[in-house]
C-alpha cells in the first residue's frame, strides 16, 4: 500500500489545499493530511480548530486520514510508513522554498520522496494568509474556502 | 475621466515611488496616491507623518490627490470610482507578490484593473526599507528620496 | 485622447490576447492591435492571414483598430501618437523579457510608456506556439482561440 | 495498478534522467519511459539509437517499459492507461515551462496528473544538450551518462 | 595586496559558508570573514559565540582574518582597505536580494566591488536558519556544519 | 599573478561588456577577454571583425589581453593559467544559465572559479542581440556600444 502524507499549517485549510489533496488521492492508496504543530508564529486558529475544520472539509473523501505532528516531517513520514510527501507548487517563490525543503528532507531521510503537484490555475493566487487578510478586512472569501471554514472565519472575524 | 489609485505603505516615499507616480500621471486624468493605514508592522513614520511627506513631495504635480485608506484596496477603489490600481514592478520578487495581489483583487472586484509600470532602472534596487536601513546606519540617502523626506529622515535618525 | 498600441506576432491570435485587449479597452480611448511584420521566423500564418483573423476576432469591440508595422515599435508608437504600449504578463519568463524590452524602448523613446496587464489566470499557460503545437498534433484547441481562428487552424492542419 | 509515463527527448539519456526514473519506480507499479518522436529539431541520435541506449541503461530496473510515441502526450497516456506523467524539476526555468505544459495537458485531459520529482542536486546542472556540447568538444562526460551512452557518445564524436 | 571581506550573520557558520570562504581564498591575498553585529533579530548564538565558532572553524586557513562590524558594510570595507565584498549565490531568491544589496552598496561606495561565488551544489539547500530548525527538532546536522559547531549546537539544543 | 579570462561571443562588444571588464581589471592582475569561436549560429560579424572591434575598444585599458578560443572554456583557462572565469550577471535568466555553466565547468575543472560581477544597472537591459536588432531597424545604438563599434554597425546595416 502506497501511503503519502500532506503536511501543512492549514491556518485555515483552503480550496487550493483540497484541490491538491484530491489529486494526491488519485495517485496513492492512502493520504494523511497532517497539521504541523507550532509551525505558525501567531496562528489565527488553534491546532484543534484547524484539525476540526480539516476533518469536516475532507469528510467526503475516502482514503484520507487527518492527523497532526511535531518535530521533523521526515521522522513523522517514517513513523507513518509513508513513501511520499505531497506538496503543492503554485509559483516560483513556492518552488525555491519547496526545493530547499525537499533536498534537506531527502538528506535527512532518503526513503521518502517529495512529490509536487500543481493545483488548478484558479488557485494560483490563493493561500491561507491572503484568506485571513481578506476575512479580517470583511472581504468575501466564500469562493476560496470550504463552507465550514467560511462560517468559522466569519464567526472569528465578526467578533473582532 | 479615468481615475487611478496608487496605494502603498510609503514609509517613507522614495524617488522610485515618484518615478512611478509621474508615469501614471501621463496615462490617467487623475491619480490618487493613498497610504494603506496599518499595513506596516512597526512603521518608522506615523500615518500622519507619511501623508505630510507625500503632500510636500507631490505638490508640484497637477492631477494628483493624496489620501489614506483602511480595509480592502478594491473597496477603496470602488468608492473613489477608480478604474485602475497602479503598481511599480522592479524585480521578480515584486512580480510574484504583485501578480498574486492583482489576481486576488480582480476576484474581489473585476471592474478595477491593476496596471503595472516599470520605474527607471536606476530605482531597481530602491525600496523604503533599504532607505530606512541606510538612514539608521547614518549612510547618505540624499539621492534616494525627495529633499523634504531627506531632512525628515536625518531628524528622525539623529535623535536615535 | 489616450491611444495605446498592442503589438505582437499573433500567429495566431488567442483568447489570451483578446483578454488583454479587453482590459486595455477599459483603460484607453483607442487601442491599436498591430502585427509585428517579419517578427516570426517561420510563421504558420502569413501576415495577411493573421490580420484577417484579428479583424474578425475583434469586430465586436469598439475603439479598436487593426494594423501592422515594421521597424522599431517605439517609432511606430510615435507615428500613431500613442502614449502607451500594452503588454500581457503571464509568467516570470515573460517578465524578464518584457522588462528588458520596456527599458530598451524607453531608452529609444521616453514618451511612450509600457503598461503591463495581467490576463485571466485561466490563460496563464496559453500562448500561440502551444496552440500551434496542439493543432498540429490534432488536439482540440477550441477553448483557446476565437471561433474563426479555430476554423482556420483546423483547415490549415488538416491539409498537412 | 498505478501506471506512470516518463516522456522525453532523451538525446541521449543521462544519469539525471535515470535518477528521476528510479524515484518514479518507488512511487508507481509500472513506469513507461517513452521517447517523444520528432520532438528534437536536429537530434544527435536517431530515434532507434535513443531507444537502444535507454533499453541498455534501464535493463536493471524491474517495472520499467521502454517505448516511443508521437502526437499529444496526454493521448498517449490515455492509451497506456497511465494516471501520471512524471517530470523532473531542476531549476526555475524548468519550472515555468513544465507548469505551462502541465496546465495545458490537464486542460486537454484532466484524468492524467503531472507529478514533479526533484533529482539529486548533483544533477542540477545536467541536461542532454550540455552533454552533447561537451562531448563534441572532446570533454569528459563519463560522470554524466550511463556507460553504454558514454561509449556511444565517444564513437559518435570521434568520427566527426 | 587584494583584500576581500566576507560579511554575514553566521548564526551559526555552516559548511556552505566555509565552501565559499575557500573559493575566496584562492582569488584574494587576504579574506576577512566578518560578523554583522545586530543583523539577526533573535540570534540563537551571541556575537561572541558566533565569532568563537568561526575562529575555530577557520583556524586551518591561512590568509583569513576573523572580525565583526556594525554600520554599513561599505564603510567597513573602506576602513579595511578591501576591494571586494564576497557573497555566495545559491538560488534565485538569493540572487534578487544580493543584486539589490550589491547595487545599493555600489551607490554608497563605488570603489568596492561585490563578487559572487557559487558554492558546491551540495550546499544549494543549506542555510543557517534550516540548520537551526533541524537542530531544534533534534535532527542530525553533522553533515552541514563544522565539528565544533555541531558540538555547540547539540549543547545548545539539548538544554531546551 | 592572478589571471582571469572573460569569455563571450561579443557580436558585437557593448558598453555592458566594457563595464564588466573594468570591474574585473580592479580585481585581477591580468584579464584576457576572449572570443568563443563558432559559438554564435549566424553571427553578424566574423570572428576577425569581432576581435578588431574589441582590440580598439579596450586599447585604453592596461592589463587586458585580447584573444579567441575554441573547445571547452575550462581547457582554455588551464592553458592560460587563469584562476577565474569572469561573467556578468544582469538578470534572473542570466543567473540560471550561468549557474548551470559554472557548475558544469567546475565539474570539468575544479581549479578555475567562476566569478560573477554585476554591471551598472543602466546596462541591465543591454545585450548584443538587442543591439543588433535595433541597428537593423535603423534605431540609434550610440549609447550602447563603443564609438568604433557604433561606426561599424552603421556601416554594416546601411549596406543592407
Amino acid at each position: 500500500m502506497k501511503i503519502a502524507i500532506y503536511p501543512g499549517t492549514f491556518d485555515p485549510i483552503t480550496n487550493g489545499h483540497l484541490d491538491i489533496l484530491e489529486r494526491a488521492i488519485k495517485l496513492f492508496d492512502k493520504v494523511i493530511i497532517t497539521v504541523a504543530r507550532n509551525s505558525a508564529k501567531n496562528p489565527m486558529f488553534t491546532e484543534e480548530e484547524r484539525l476540526d475544520m480539516i476533518r469536516t472539509a475532507v469528510r467526503r473523501y475516502k482514503k484520507v486520514e487527518v492527523d497532526s505532528f511535531t518535530g521533523l516531517v521526515v521522522d513523522y513520514a517514517r513513523r507513518k510508513k509513508a513513501t511520499a510527501i505531497v506538496r503543492g507548487l503554485r509559483a516560483i517563490s513556492d518552488f525555491e522554498y519547496e526545493m530547499q525543503m525537499a533536498l534537506m528532507n531527502r538528506n535527512l531521510n532518503d526513503e521518502v520522496e517529495t512529490v509536487f503537484l500543481m493545483p488548478n490555475e484558479k488557485y494560483t493566487y490563493l493561500n491561507s494568509s491572503i484568506v485571513r487578510e481578506i476575512a479580517i478586512h470583511k472581504g468575501n472569501v466564500k469562493n476560496f474556502v470550504p463552507p465550514n471554514v467560511y462560517r468559522k472565519l466569519k464567526q472569528k472575524t465578526s467578533s473582532q
